[in-house]
């Protein structure tokens, strides 16, 4: 159950209501203005460093047959988020979407055919209202989990993330302030790992423990829950958060997510991106340094090759350093997953790989 | 880390290395007998309601062309495991590929060349000693969470399972006894809900405190340290295991899994099987019984009507409520998933629903 500090987001609800409600009256065509989600509406703030929106806006009327639909569904999908917030209750998109279908009156005509019709209307109100989902108290899937030297409350819960065993605290997908607090924490840094086989290495030998920190892995691509979680531990606690992903084009792409946001939610970086996080590893150059075997190196195929040269492109990629690193994958061909540091002793990520990467501040930023 | 405790299996491991030692010294071909994983070698034990291996066996030689090469991966994965167990540390199967491969002499040939050649070699080791994985140190990617009225001492520390907020206990991948303990629980039963999403609304509506019961997900098919847990649930606590799951052929299979468990790893049947769960729901007969408009079904497809008719089947599904049960799927030619019951309103499942199956004792054996 969520607490109170829904208000704002209720009043931007009630606001796009009232809006149409006076557009009824003074006998205007309702409408409501839904920024922008596209490329040609996307820029990389080099300043903030995050993926931000821009100012593009579309009008979206009632009478208007090609609109009508969507209209509906935007009131609608705005209609049972204020229900749940009036109740305190969270739940799936998916559910949303079982919850808003139905027949119109007598006709054939549902409101929803699909849940692939229902989601992007969701992501049109955070936009129109501009609040995460989260706010909307829609959640995602949870996955990721965290232990470490820190005390969170969750839902009124205190759980005191040093003593959570093997399994750690399952990071829910809903973080906002009103359910998840941090308690308190002495913890130096964050590491987030791409793995959960990776954590749990990292736990089993209590790394978190012996170098003071908080270990967190998304299982993935970081989900939105946790994307959101490091971005309010990193300004809260004012602790670095460093990022541990295979070295292939996805794991360089999942650092910049966590980093400076994605593409298509744009609009969530604010609340999302962690600008200062740093690529602790594995860098191309790794593989030497490290003396790994060939046998323990997977070739890169067509895909990788062409995500590679994808992200070379990317505004945000464009320091000298991670041009480097990039050429380096490609040249080189190959790419490694974390689990080929095991070929060099199960415990030799935890007792030599990190610990030399943070004394000699071994990362990309 | 795990602690003792793991003498047993050690011996077994030691055992199957001095077989081969005594062969080699009586001038012997060195060979080791593996129980045969195939559907040949697999029965439904009626009186036990489980699924489970037959005797044959099949050795394996050192002297055989064909043989030579899977003999000597059965060794190096034995004398893996055999280091993990005696340096007290875990590890995932991927890390465990890594471990193991390398380049042998000056040749080019691998111990293993890809992860599909040592994944089946760790289920030969399983047969072989009659240890689960999770015994020789091993763990798969962990999903599924709890929540409800028990405690678990988990690698060590205490965890209050009544104050764990909206996340959960995540649940290990390897829940043996020494890692992970039940130290005291009051619940009257356990529910096991296939979906995440589902499951967070009986969280959030506290449906465990309300009925006294232990709530688990496994993230749709039950991983094994779910069903490994869920066994020990019932057999250590004496308490009935109700499996709540989508109706499709998907979901009854899932439930399927989890009471008697599966063909492919028939060999775990004896310590992951819980032959007295019972299917809660969803049941074909509830879109009728609780008026679930068309609309919120969804259209049976080939691959579903497929598998339907397959699960007709098999012996374990000959009971006559479930012959009707899957039969009255295939005749109205429609699925439901558990967020279908949100189309009642948001709480319908932890309000009405489930209490009124409970109550009613309205269960599948």
């Amino acid at each position: 159950m969520r607490s109170a500090k829904t208000g704002p987001v209720l009043a931007k609800l009630q606001g796009l209501a009232k809006g149409v409600v006076d557009e009824i009256f003074t006998l205007k065509n309702p409408s409501v203005a839904v920024p922008t989600r596209a490329l040609s509406n996307v820029k990389f703030n080099e300043k903030k460093s995050i993926i931000e929106l821009g100012n593009e806006k579309q009008k979206r009327y009632f009478f208007n047959v090609g609109q009508a639909r969507k209209f509906m569904q935007t009131f609608l999908i705005a209609s049972a988020c204020k229900t749940l917030m009036g109740q305190r209750k969270t739940t799936s998109i998916r559910d949303l979407y079982y919850m808003t279908k139905h027949s119109m009156g007598d006709s054939n005509q549902n409101t929803f055919d699909e849940q692939e019709e229902s989601d992007p209307v969701i992501e049109d109100l955070e936009v129109i209202v501009n609040a995460l989902r989260e706010e909307l108290n829609l959640f995602a899937s949870n996955r990721g989990a965290l232990v470490g030297n820190i005390t969170m409350v969750d839902s009124g819960d205190t759980i005191n993330c040093r003593r959570l065993g093997s399994g750690g605290w399952s990071i829910p997908s809903i973080v906002e302030e009103d359910v998840v607090k941090i308690k308190d924490s002495a913890a130096k840094f964050i590491l987030m790992v791409e793995k959960d086989a990776v954590w749990r290495r990292l736990n089993e030998d209590k790394f978190w423990s012996q170098y003071n920190c908080i270990l967190i892995h998304g299982q993935g691509m970081a989900p939105r829950g946790v994307r959101r979680l490091l971005h309010r531990l990193v300004s809260e606690l004012k602790i670095p958060l460093y990022v541990f992903v295979d070295n292939d084009p996805w794991g360089f792409y999942i650092y910049s997510v966590i980093k400076q946001g994605s593409i298509n939610l744009a609009y969530e970086s604010m609340r999302m991106a962690v600008p200062s996080a740093k690529f602790i590893g594995l860098s191309s150059f790794d593989r030497e340094k490290y003396s790994l075997p060939a046998n323990v190196t997977i070739k890169l195929d067509d895909t990788d090759r062409n995500r590679a040269k994808q992200i070379l492109e990317y505004p945000w990629f464009q320091k000298k350093d991670w041009q480097r690193e990039l050429h380096h994958m490609l040249k080189s061909d190959v790419k490694l997953e974390l689990e080929a540091l095991s070929h060099k002793g199960i415990s030799f990520v935890s007792e030599k790989y990190l610990p030399e990467k943070l004394k000699n501040k071994e990362w990309l930023d």
